[in-house]
């Protein structure tokens, strides 16, 4: 059993006040965030002073309340510092440069070379890409955060497996280190779109939720009293290889019948040869074959229909497992299958959930889509960069040291 | 996100203090829980301070230690008081007495009659099983656990639905209360075998396990960094109806395909059927077919071999979903399916598992035999009965006040 300090209870609550500053999108007050944290006024002030000691935060002077003393009004300080989210996915590498309110300041996309994808090349591209953003803010970054596709090992830095480049135990981190002076952070794009959905999204008024992502591959992240729930070895949540289909279709990892041939957008574009072979919907990739599909659906199309309706039995099917195992309040849908069958799907999925599901812990979750327009791969990267810079020990234990004598944890 | 103040932490602390106690299974020191648990020597001497004053703890005199101070020998008080273990099974009530070292003094069985079925039947023969082996212990009873088939709530003490009698929200605690005038707990026997491997069993040297109990029915208590999860509305963990095979078998749930269907004890018969109508092996009752299944398969029969195998590939696929999806350090198989088929069904279960699982989540997880070999759900209902006195406010508050003046969380 793993013993919590009194550092360990700080830093969460600094993350949670600071969550419920960027869930007011705008200002609050101190009232408002203990109201919102469910923490006492002392210790959200506490929390509030450390915060614009070090500049996160700002005050913006005073709203007078109905009774009683003005309520200080608190925001995000943007210019505190810049934050840079990198999504690494197949085809291109997405870089944003963040303010620290998280407002995308400036974006770039570079292209990859399906002839150039060593860690060499990849590397040159993501350090091409910042560079391209970065401007006259290169002093002022905070931290930058990489959402990289496969198994990945955050604590080293290390991508162990990518599903595109048959990489193997690529030490990403110590490659880009010499030419990115900054605080790395490296997870994959389900742990990244989670954190995204935490802080921003989805999580911002529900603690315990699952993030699925549906797009060429498929994943989840799972929220457990507000926290990314990591199992023994960072594997947890690897939902898109369960068991659907016993001796069901292939799957790209070589096992047959995995949710991700069913429900991933190629797995969609399999369905739709099964019911309709040779069907005019099926466009020169998946994400074209995606975009038909829907567009017919809208006209009332049966084999469009149809297609949805089955991808909904497979994922319905497979989300009432997660909702009888996790019992969680909220599940959202992001990414390319979510954003192009949307609410047809999402309402397909949800009539097979609830007839597969227990009653119980089913009447108990909310199915939605992701609220967020951002690409939640490298807003949530960015995140990463943004929590590594709010745990910082220098940052933070020099102004708490000042703030109190009592950091020794309780015995 | 929920607040933890120091309360919780104390709580936990001493938890954790007297689980090591326990898994030392005789005597121990200070420095040896110190070792075990992680916790600060100084956390560690607070704790048993307070576990000795109110008499949980005895010391049992010093072990010169090599070299420095002799060591004062720990260890539980078997005579600080009696908890009480029922486990309200189908066909009959098993009723416990143990010491706080839970060692069992007394026991008792009273039968189910089938035609007495209705909450004041089971209540007036709990009552009376326990009056019959509390004998000169009525005074010294510290509470009283249950363990009650079906969905319970535990906070009123509520069995909402029982699967075998058609109860619907009986207020098991309040009839039973005026005629048992200790504190009393309620859950179901998942939640209260994973208690009991929690603090005796698998769980000892564990904090991420999987508890798999496989009976009449089936299903699974979730241990996570050495607490039982209970998702949002205590219904976390219900594999059992998880869907296994599409479309598949008819469950007792009302739903089709369910894990429930295919690795519980009337499952097993109805995979024995498919391979061998009409065979042998069938007999009066599923305990008794299983029994006979493992005796031949003893024996080389082919077609006990081949329903082992085949449940044993049926169970890993399921099992293989919980290991992607939790990512747990050990996995736990117990019960009547598991005593009976023992090492036989474990080996076809791993291999079955080893193909379905990931590889880097499954290289982390050992499944393993339950080690113990008392009835897990008494011991486990005995269990929150010991875990109510230890968060007892009342018997520890006075106490832990006067051993400390800081009891306020950090802010
Ligand atoms: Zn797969
Ligand atoms: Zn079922």
């Amino acid at each position: 059993m793993y013993q919590l300090t009194a550092r360990d209870i700080r830093r969460r609550n600094r993350f949670c006040v600071l969550q419920a500053v960027y869930a007011a999108s705008g200002h609050t007050s101190r009232q408002q965030i203990a109201q919102a944290t469910g923490l006492s006024f002392a210790t959200v002030g506490n929390m509030i002073a450390e915060l614009l000691e070090v500049g996160v935060l700002a005050e913006l002077g005073y709203e007078a309340a109905g009774i009683g003393r003005p309520r200080a009004q608190l925001a995000i300080n943007p210019e505190r510092g810049r934050l840079i989210g990198v999504d690494i996915a197949e085809t291109c590498i997405h870089v944003d440069v963040f303010d620290l309110a998280m407002t995308v300041l400036r974006s770039t996309e570079i292209p990859v070379d399906p002839a150039a994808t060593t860690p060499d090349d990849i590397v040159e591209s993501i350090v091409h890409g910042i560079g391209e953003v970065v401007a006259g803010d290169a002093d002022r970054v905070l931290g930058v955060g990489l959402s990289v596709p496969g198994l990945v090992e955050p604590d080293t830095g290390t991508s162990v497996f990518s599903p595109y480049w048959h990489w193997q135990q690529v030490p990403l981190k110590v490659l880009l280190a010499p030419q990115l002076p900054y605080p790395l952070y490296l997870d994959n794009p389900l742990k990244a779109s989670t954190a995204a959905q935490l802080w921003f999204g989805a999580g911002r008024d529900v603690d315990d939720l699952i993030v699925v992502t549906l797009r060429a591959g498929v994943g989840i992240g799972v929220v457990i009293d507000g926290l990314l729930y990591r199992g023994v070895t960072n594997s947890a949540g690897e939902w898109g290889h369960t068991n659907l289909v016993l001796d069901g279709r292939a799957c790209p990892c070589g096992r047959n019948g995995c949710v991700e041939a069913y429900v991933s957008a190629p797995g969609i574009t399999a369905t739709l040869r099964e019911i309709a072979p040779g069907s005019p919907l099926l466009a020169s990739d998946d994400a074209a074959t995606l975009a038909a599909v829907a567009a017919a659906a809208c006209r009332g199309d049966s084999t469009a229909v149809a297609v949805i309706e089955r991808t909904g039995t497979y994922l319905g099917v497979a989300i009432a497992n997660l909702v009888n195992l996790f019992n969680p309040r909220r599940i959202v849908f992001g990414d390319l299958v979510a954003r192009q069958l949307g609410v047809p799907l999402l309402e397909a999925t949800r009539r097979a959930a609830a007839h597969h599901a227990m009653s119980d812990p089913f009447a108990a979750v909310t199915l939605e889509l992701d609220p967020l327009p951002h690409n939640p791969a490298s807003l949530g990267a960015a995140t990463f960069a943004l929590e590594g810079f709010l745990a910082d020990r220098e940052t933070f234990t020099s102004v708490s040291a000042r703030r109190t004598r009592r950091t020794d944890a309780p015995a």
